[in-house]
């Protein structure tokens, strides 16, 4: 089988084919293969009706009464009871968010019904660069659904108040552009607040409008990032980004009608910890605009979720639960997106089309019954049925921590008096935003020392790309922990090392651990690992283990942070690696020290 | 003003453009131009609402409360009272049928509000073939409005049974894309009765799948066409054409549900004698079909309506008054069209796109008092405030005729006996396709007579490309014409000279003065010209006149036909140019004879 990404049907092989498909509809001939019996979703007519789909070769020839159509070589599949729809899409993704390669990802994913994946490279990006991009695009190029990378255009988000291991620019775009499986750009976080953006670092503007521009010119999509922003802000991102821009960061119903009514394509975000469909499908059911340019997307998934949940189909089925119209519902995974990508020949079932297709039990539960990619069965009932390999990324993304070990003195806060008043990251359960709280911690030996009574805990970001060493320190509040430290080289977006802990010396020897591991998340409490994963790819994702694996190695640790460190907030991995993200408010942590969102600027822990 | 069609912004045109709208989005600045104080039809939500629009430069800045954009320098339009739509889109239709060069009719169409039209030269095609279109293209790309040429695949439509000036197919096809302004392919006849074609001539097919899939290859679109074809067969002509083809000869609500269902954008027809909306529109009002895939166009205009009614403001008018919604029939002629075309810049009010506005009075009545192209106002109260000078076509275009003068006889069919049995083509008026009738007529001097009084006339098509000078004869009824004859070069789609008359001596006399006038109309009687019109280029269009002009001799020469030579159906020339199509039902006639369109063959006039 030729992976659909890597595929390049050549002219005279269309022509051949729609030949031999009007052959066979004129002739009269007989399709390859009939689904016969069962319903359709429609999503071209927004409707749900009983009609066959007969295909030939990696094409749908047509739906409707296919009984002519069936001949003694034809494969019957009966699929009463059943519904069938287009494959669906995700309209924005990233696999290192489920700490999976592609291609592990892609075996759950595939199997439950997702044909399209619209996925951004963005985090081994700030990693690795360019280089790390071409990695990723050449195991995507080679897996058996229909991969679409969008490649960031900057990194880091915001210059001069982070560190990435590689900074991307303008320079880096049309080699990027080129690589396979590449179709735009991805969020446009660098101008994700134009009015602070454009206070400070003007020529950023300069910067994304050149790549934005060159993906135009050059027929790519352009994702944007425009959360919680309005009016002449709006408008300047939008212009910033291109003509028809995506945002995934809409979480209220008055941001989804102002994006809809500027032309945004509102791909509502409904991951594992980040959910704003219930909201954003208001501007539809309450305020009636029309659904056309809203998709479905996850943004990120957590490998638990997916192998126990599903992908997209779960996704719509709890837009349908939300009480959208189980058409509407198929249309913002299918044609919606499909025609926001500019893709023509995917997200629906008409003659012609490529044949990916899901077949549920009922779009209300959307379990997974076959999934067929151009033609070809790759599921039944929910397990693959064609082979992927494993695949393996080359040594050279694999060892990307350049630092030596860190000492607990470069984690500790000096601070002259008995206690002192500082500034803490709240932490917000199921957000990647956080809260600025005031506190009063004591001083010890002129160290300010966390406060587990209190829940206010040390945090740091140990830069690990080879460029500065700096440490950025400050303190946390929120995750209930009791003893020990974790540290992980998931760190959004520019993917240092972040620790926290109730003590400075153990918080050193998870980060010393994590280094040790060539990059993972390391629990360390008394001088001992307490357990670990080892994320060897970029620090972010492994080779080493599937999905299930993966979800159930994921479980494991979290069962620990809780019972041996006593953490309370569920997810604390992915909670954690959120805190250095410095698009989003409020206060934040970088390798640079504390980040006020609000203003751009590094801020002292202790006032 | 450089012509929009032929205007190619550079990236650093648009880099620099947009960095400037975005100082001025966010400096805060101000706009050149804003719209205060209407209504908005926003395409993208569906909605109609109270908003300003700012301009800069060529582009929408930005809509909603834009006071604070409103400077010294910003020309501030009131518009209270009014409502601001994206210019309106005709999907689909033919300069030719106006008889008016492009400028002359763009002249009235830009002022009433038409800023895109997807035009099919595909008359001028069958007459001179590519070196025609180039002309076309050539004053296309001059144009302030915004043009898509689709040029035709395949000239004549069925070869064998007619002939044009020039024949088309494939090996064409690569030069005529690379034409200014042309964006795809035009509607696929060739094709439009794929049973029929698939049985006679499936060698068609491969051709016009040559020229489909290069046209998609290189990223262009394909109309189909589509009449009366279901399941097999609509299947078939989707294929033929690609994956997302258009479809304007849609007349029944069953065939607009069935083609929606099948993914083809069906192209309602409203033109000046064939109007569709109505019926078609029942897919969407009583069947509930998504309306997302449903343009509207006019296919063919009388210069009579383009001057007293306007162009697609009336079709949107219409379509209002029919029932549906405001905001959805203006989507019909916007954002639904340019999304079928893939154009990401025209057809909605959203930041960054393409200033192409229409202001009027209301939605209901649809007249225009501001049109904008890229952000310059081209139109007031229905009247152009720019210049678009006359344009004159080369000669080379101007002397299309390639035959010598035809004589009584040739018109004339023998017959033995004293009456014939003759097959009659049946007029149908307000169609383009005819009726069979059987009839008897008298037999003078072995010579088959008409008969006014059975308002059975004679008919005939003269070879004039210069091929084989052949004429087909037959017999017509329904004009209701008592003397003379009317000849004429427009004549679908091959364009000879169709001639019909109530004697063979005034038959020639008219075809002979066609001739002498280097093409047009020619109303003939008692051996002497009765009235005329010259259409001088491919004898289908003049440089001559303008809109206005040809409206009133079009009217002039349609009541000389009713009041000198007693014809009783309205619109004469129209009907009779259709009467040679030799792709619709259900007898014609072409240069090779009578055409039994049904099976494709050449029948005999008396039996």
């Amino acid at each position: 089988m030729i992976p659909p990404s890597a595929s390049r049907t050549t002219e005279p092989d269309i022509r051949r084919e729609r030949r031999a498909m009007i052959d066979t509809l004129l002739g009269p001939g007989h399709a390859d293969i009939v689904l016969q019996g069962g319903e359709i979703v429609n999503v071209l007519s927004g409707e749900i009706y009983a009609a066959d789909i007969a295909l030939q070769g990696e094409y749908i020839l047509r739906t409707g009464d296919c009984s002519e159509l069936i001949g003694p070589e034809t494969t019957v599949i009966d699929v009463s009871g059943k519904v069938t729809m287009p494959g669906l899409i995700d309209a924005h993704m990233h696999f290192e968010s489920a700490m999976l390669n592609a291609t592990e990802f892609t075996r759950l994913s595939l199997a439950s019904g997702t044909t399209t994946v619209v996925a951004d490279p963005h985090e081994i990006a700030n990693v690795l660069g360019p280089a790390g991009v071409r990695e990723m695009a050449e195991e995507c190029s080679q897996l058996p659904n229909r991969i679409h990378l969008r490649v960031p255009c900057r990194t880091p988000d915001v210059p001069g108040v982070e560190t990435a291991g590689v900074d991307i620019d303008f320079n880096s775009i049309p080699e990027m552009l080129d690589y396979p499986t590449v179709d735009g750009i991805g969020e446009i976080q660098g101008v994700a607040a134009p009015k602070l953006v454009y206070a400070h670092t003007p020529e950023v503007f300069d910067d994304v409008i050149a790549s934005t521009a060159y993906a135009e010119a050059h027929g790519k999509i352009v994702d944007g990032n425009a959360a919680a922003i309005f009016d002449n802000e709006l408008a300047a991102h939008i212009i910033a980004g291109g003509t028809e821009i995506s945002c995934h960061e809409t979480t209220t119903k008055e941001e989804a009608v102002e994006k809809l009514r500027n032309g945004v394509f509102v791909l509502m975000r409904e991951g594992s910890t980040q959910r704003n469909m219930a909201e954003c499908i208001r501007a539809y059911t309450e305020e009636g605009l029309d659904s056309r340019r809203l998709c479905l997307c996850t943004d990120d998934m957590l490998p638990d979720d997916l192998a126990a949940k599903g992908h997209m189909n779960d996704v719509v089925r709890r837009t349908v639960a939300a009480g959208i119209g189980p058409a509407v519902a198929v249309q913002m995974a299918t044609i919606n997106p499909a025609t926001w990508m500019g893709l023509r020949n995917v997200g629906t079932l008409a003659p012609g089309k490529l044949a990916d297709l899901l077949v549920v039990d009922a779009v209300e539960t959307m379990n997974p019954a076959i999934v067929y990619v151009a033609g070809r069965q790759v599921a039944l009932d929910g397990e693959l049925v064609i082979e992927i390999p494993r695949y393996e990324y080359p040594d050279s993304v694999k060892h990307s921590i350049m630092r030596g070990p860190v000492s607990p003195e470069e984690l500790s806060i000096a601070h002259d008096g008995p206690t002192a008043a500082v500034r803490v990251i709240g932490l917000i359960p199921d957000q990647n935003l956080s809260a600025e709280i005031d506190a009063e911690l004591p001083v010890v030996d002129g160290i300010i020392q966390a406060s587990t009574a209190e829940d206010l805990l040390h945090i740091a970001v140990v830069e690990r790309h080879g460029h500065t060493g700096e440490v950025g320190r400050g303190f946390v509040h929120g995750f209930g922990m009791q003893r020990g430290a974790i540290a992980e080289t998931v760190s959004h977006d520019t993917h240092n090392i972040i620790v926290m802990g109730t003590h400075v010396v153990d918080m050193a020897g998870a980060v010393n651990a994590v280094i040790a591991l060539g990059g993972g998340i390391v629990l360390f409490a008394d001088g001992e690992v307490v357990d670990q994963l080892p994320l060897e790819i970029a620090g972010l994702m492994t080779d080493m283990l599937d999905a299930r694996e993966m979800a159930s190695a994921s479980a494991r640790l979290t069962a620990a942070a809780q019972s041996q460190l006593g953490v309370t907030v569920h997810g604390p991995f992915m909670h954690l690696a959120f805190l250095s993200l410095a698009t989003s408010p409020t206060l934040k942590i970088t390798d640079r020290g504390l980040l006020d969102v609000t203003s751009y600027t590094i801020v002292p822990a202790a006032m």
